[in-house]
């Protein structure tokens, strides 16, 4: 197996689909919108994307088997009898591609698959890393290849003009290649301090992005993994606070 | 030479082939288990796999003479008159596939070549870390592709749905290209330290492989090498309390 | 996409180009006087190339907009009458590429693609380090496939036969591939210090080079931050001293 | 430009030759021996090695030119006129192929172009670490794919059966390429300790290579370069005992 393939559910034909694109990244902002997406929309998931580029690995399962690492598609069948409602496809993984050739390789290959699907339309999410320190009330920033996109979406509180420097990986390349491809492609990133993972900036962006779409998302899980990184942080911060205090030459026993 | 090329030895037809696999990897269990089998059941070589995605290195023969590193498999006939016994091919190897891309590339052409040898059930036999402590009665661990595997490896001891994260290189990505091409596909965990080599693990697996195969293997060499390490394990551990009650400073010394 | 796409704009027709290779390096010296070209000489873009061997990156404007990371080319129409007059045509870029594999697969593509509009001789600038120290008055360095521009480049000051060592990049590999393509290539080398961006080096590159071509540029805004970076440089030289004056155990901090 | 290429010069037809390389690698033995014969031999350059798994860099020359980084073969013309006498083509170069799948990639178009050229017999030459200790009387050990060599080689000095472990690169890809063409390949390997150029090592394996070829060559240069080395010894040992008797917090200076 070279490169990547795509395997997906034949006769699947979503209704205007527009793409959501939540994999992992800086403050694991985009697999956090993605997953709660996915699960609480009941997405069914209709294509499953293995590529040589991502790690060599496959994930155990609690039923005892196995499944070779890939970014997964889940369709939402909007229920509204509009003919003009979205379904909404959306992107989620265990990883992104390693190198930069495979980033290049695997994210045009979506494009183009997506675009064969009917998405004229994709929205990336990833994290913005603006400080060192825990932001409470994150703001959310956006690029686009679509300029018609901006006015609606300041409307719902997201922020033009102000990130400034490089996006990595798909959240980045996707909009590129959509571009390329003639899509209208967006990049919503949620602020993020130094975490690993940012509920907050997940939800700033959910809240922004279910507006923007009109469409109903409980957001219960996602407040509760927020409020938990919250009292996370704080019993971080105390820890730190307390080290710092320490005789200094303790820290010799961390030089690796 | 560019990808893998597998040279083989033609007219070889073993009988309801089943295969075995024993690469380096998590505290050698894999290459201990290979190896030992290879040895015991003084298996013949079949196949050699050559792989630019292997290390470009030649291993010096005491004979003075060179062999490039790669992967072999070997032929184990089973004496058995039943109709139904089953042979077995045994990879074992000097290496893995360096890169990821390599990974894939060599795993799916190792199943297809044993595909069409006749083998339809792939053992694949790993080390899965619990601790960092030395594990005086490791367990065996699985995951499978195979359902109807589950009930008889559980009788002689295999313990599934316990494991859990990912399984790296050829133990795992045979399974997952087992599932592609239709064949059944088992990985067997030894419960493993922080050992590089760890042959009471490897002895573990071997144990429960050999009952679950219904196959005769003098385990006498494998319990000899297990003490060994045992003692060795005993020794280091001696020599590490030593140290911790020495002066502290001491360890600038190994700041490289 | 896989490799290096150049997407040119049809129908341009440089007359009797000369290409000018400013991109990143040693002291960003290529960057500074490729930019500064542009920018002055208010060149219009007739080329972008992309490449998988480049970081995955998409770059943040101001607008709001995004475009993918990229070598340009821009052209400069020279406005005399004289039939043998030539115009440049100016390659900067965000990024090299990141591979040894993909710098020659890149700079080849690049050699061939400018031969075709036209172009006989090359150009490339980069920085070539000869201390430690900040240096008040660069020399410029050259080596040249082309033996005939040796005399003209001696007369506006450019030094030959000193440099020794390796080229690295674009710098270098253009100079290869004009040579096996019958171009003439000339690398010049702004000597620097160990400065991330040296618009010393720039400084003294650009005034050799325009003198060379016989074109006419406004250096002031090169100039001004040449001087800036005299005062950051001096600042910083301050700063370590008093940071040499200080306590030497305050540097275990930086210990990583 | 991707892959490998072989420049050569058309017409050239060496008798009976014997491909002696001397690359890059351990104590810069193998480039020490390749190029003292190639310059004392007055060997005729007859093919240059491109790459795209070399590093992307030219060598600046001091006539003001440059060169891209290669391999390059040299022709000898044994002036025997003996009808069984053998040329040389001595193989030297700037660097080895830097991944894993060039080195695969290089190595085998290597031998299949000697092997075009009429190369049977290949010599490659290496260094052998033993210890961490300066070696005043290196020893000379081989490996090879053909056992006629074997009592040849004895005679002149040369220890088989002794070296153990791996070899890296073209030394020893070389040799796995040559088995698998039909040809004689041989590895002497000087035995060194952690030199970066050990002239000593070099100049043990040019006198036993050139008894056994039976030709005769100048090895005053290579003595002269022996005779510095051992005195750059000596002085760094002088150093580093007075360094060793030093204050040993001096050494956190050291810590990068």
């Amino acid at each position: 197996m070279q490169g990547t393939k795509i395997m997906f559910k034949k006769g699947a034909k979503p209704r205007n689909p527009i793409l959501i694109v939540g994999l992992p990244g800086i403050g694991n902002v985009g697999s956090l919108v993605g997953e709660h997406l996915k699960t609480e929309l009941k997405a069914a998931k209709i294509a499953t994307i293995y590529s040589s580029h991502f790690p060599h690995q496959v994930v155990m399962l609690k039923s005892g088997g196995i499944r070779l690492v890939s970014n997964r598609i889940y369709h939402w069948k909007n229920a509204s009898k509009d003919a003009k409602a979205c379904d909404l496809l959306i992107l989620v993984g265990d990883f992104q591609a390693l190198s930069s050739e495979g980033q290049y390789e695997l994210n045009e290959k979506i494009v183009e698959f997506v675009k064969k699907m009917g998405v004229k339309t994709i929205y990336t999410v990833g994290g913005y890393s603006t400080t060192n320190q825990y932001i409470k009330t994150p703001r959310v920033f956006a690029v686009t290849t679509d300029k018609s996109k901006i006015p609606k979406l300041k409307e719902v509180g997201v922020v033009f003009g102000e990130a400034s420097g490089m996006i990595w990986g798909s959240a980045g390349l996707l909009l590129a290649f959509a571009k390329k491809h003639k899509l209208s492609g967006t990049c919503l990133m949620g602020e993020t301090g130094m975490l690993d993972v940012d509920a907050h900036a997940a939800k700033a962006v959910l809240e922004m992005l279910v507006k923007h779409l009109g469409i109903k998302v409980n957001l219960a899980n996602m407040e509760k993994i927020s409020h938990e990184t919250e009292k996370a942080i704080k019993a971080m911060e105390e820890a730190m606070k307390k080290e710092q205090q320490g005789p200094s030459h303790e820290n010799f026993t961390y030089i690796r």
